[in-house]
């Protein structure tokens, strides 16, 4: 069961007024954990101690502590000993192992973490624990998110059920102003760690390593898979099923952050295919959602291919070739072969542009390999996010 | 002498009323020629049709000719055959030979070249040859630029003076809203061929190839340079001095072009230094210069390392080591080894990025490489001109 989580929340009284914006999650012993983390080369304090955590064994109950407001991120040795000094305390009040404690931080870089409102804060989320919800924490771990992001799912094989609940924050995705991706998504099922990892690994490949909202990792990004191990089921037998679900779960907060991407008004699906190898798809998906251009179109409502095939040419992929090239915007074909179908008509296009979600399909050759990339328009609303004043 | 150089200019009439939009250049038989061209492995028509005339033989009489509005790019092999037309007929009406006139468009991608207008403006242009004047042909070059771009430069070695000439066009670089850099360099030094491609080579990967305003380049960006063989001055002895005064051209060109960027208020000069390869140092520079996050942040003169660091990281350099960086902006010091620096204060940061030029300089290491990238802010203004639609 689910309901085995302990869920307590707190407010530090600061950044976001009377906001939650502290939370601790308590898994019992049973629950196994898989986390991955940024590939930012310039890692958060806390994502350092996470990482060297989960070098070590997990064991007994452990706990998920999270602040929003302060990513405690280029603080260098401070930031870390800051880190140390909340999980000893909670270690203390809970009598959990240090080891079995994993720390989150969102929010502003550069700064050293406010340890005079946070101590508190988390005696607090301790004494709420089981008092407060899933929405609770979801909303406790926002930064600038205009709305926290959950995601129920139920599903039954044969005779039992199982559920996951997904939850993540992050906005102008990937290093957004004073922002990260955290995401906790919890099962009931009962898998092994290395099972779990695994299964969770190829979630975050199709989920949120595909969207790109800006290009950039931030240094905390984190993701966190809990398996509670109450239902038992056949893992071998049903792991595609299992698979299947956790990415829906997985492909729904992604989709979430995107549509929530700073100043977002549109999701822009961009499907590369036919290259012989899937990181040269990936290549060129990636910079057809990364080109401002393309982006500042999507916003305009303006199909320009011309722009899309730009950027795709730009990705610098050997195989590459305008002759092989067929496109199509969302079920209309632009580009065959590199020469403009007689059916399409700039009226089609823009029909496909004034949509809330934008399909971009690219065919540049006849292999089997495919990579999909999720992005948002680029607006007037993300420069004035971005460029408003820190303080 | 730069005056053997002839240059006529006239217009279509079409899409910017009666403003000059076609050009053509006359070159004398002594002239050597370099060019070089887009690395988008999509490559408009004349693009093409140039890096052939470049594998033949260069000798005799040459033209330039340049026509703005219409990049014909994306135009398939209707494309290619409308640029081999008007060659044919400029050949025709000047008897200079087909191989040496290199043809440039630049401007809307996706779109047929108007044959009907673009056929008597190029007559046009050759009755005019000697009549314009290279800011006629500045002009004549433009698309959205909203000024000419030209930097003349005079040197002296010894008893003897040569002169360099350098136009460019180009906004939103690279590849911009209906755009290209297309830049022509002229001197009237006396240089083989092969030196002058090597010259060309240099100069460009010190100037062209280090701006970046949106991160792509164009299927229609070229570059000339021409030496018309009147000056005649010891090359090998002088080859420094020569390099030195060519990349002051080159680069000047460049800064015009990043400062008339779409939107741009600002240019942010990136250095990174200290990694064991240069390429390392250069990617580190533009995955800097490419982060939105960045460019908001000159913008909105928000002096926010945080986000400058973080794009660093993320250049994915396996040496990248934050205990090791360096951060500067401008004169002041900003971090030393990873940590904040005493001295440093939010104030000073705030001068620095209230400047027009902001100099960012990033050390992550001991070795002497070091690659500078030059790059515009993200301004609503960038938003605005790109996301209107192209009718």
């Amino acid at each position: 069961m689910l309901s085995d989580i302990k869920i307590g929340c707190s407010s530090t009284n600061t950044k976001y007024g009377k906001r939650l914006d502290t939370a601790i999650i308590e898994l019992d012993t049973k629950a196994n954990i898989s986390g991955l983390f940024t590939s930012n080369k310039f890692k958060s304090a806390p994502v350092q101690v996470c990482l060297d955590q989960f070098k070590k064994k997990m064991h007994g109950k452990k706990m998920l502590i999270v602040n929003a407001g302060n990513a405690n991120a280029a603080t260098g040795e401070k930031g870390i000993e800051d880190t140390k000094k909340l999980i000893n305390n909670i270690s203390n009040l809970s009598g959990i192992e240090f080891n079995q404690i994993l720390p989150f931080s969102t929010g502003v870089v550069g700064e050293l973490l406010d340890m005079e409102s946070l101590v508190p804060a988390f005696k607090d989320c301790i004494k709420n624990l089981s008092k407060n919800t899933w929405s609770d924490f979801a909303k406790a771990i926002m930064t600038t998110d205009t709305h926290h992001k959950m995601v129920k799912h139920e599903v039954k094989i044969g005779s039992k059920k199982f559920k996951i609940i997904g939850i993540a924050k992050g906005v102008g995705m990937i290093e957004p102003n004073m922002a990260t991706t955290l995401s906790y998504v919890f099962t009931d099922l009962k898998i092994p760690t290395i099972k779990l990892k695994k299964l969770h690994k190829k979630a975050c490949d199709n989920s949120f390593n595909v969207i790109s909202i800006d290009g950039d990792q931030s240094p905390s990004d984190s993701t966190i898979l809990v398996a509670t191990g109450s239902v038992d089921i056949d893992i071998k037998r049903y792991e595609q099923k299992i698979e299947t679900e956790l990415l829906t779960v997985f492909r729904k907060l992604s989709e979430k952050l995107v549509l929530d991407g700073e100043g977002a008004t549109k999701l822009i699906r961009i499907n590369v295919k036919g290259l012989s190898s899937f990181d040269d798809c990936k290549k060129v998906a990636l910079k057809i959602a990364n080109s401002p251009l393309v982006k500042t179109a999507a916003y305009g409502e303006d199909p320009n291919w011309g722009r899309i095939i730009s950027a795709a040419g730009n990705a610098n992929v050997d195989e590459f070739d305008m002759n092989n090239l067929n496109l199509k915007i969302g079920k209309h074909l632009v580009l065959f072969k590199g020469n403009l179908s007689k059916s399409y008509s700039e009226s089609k296009g823009k029909r496909e542009f004034r949509k809330k979600i934008i399909q971009l399909d690219i065919t540049l050759g006849k292999s089997k390999n495919s990579a999909l990339i999720m992005t948002s328009d680029l607006t007037p609303d993300y420069i004035s996010i971005n460029s408003d004043y820190r303080s």
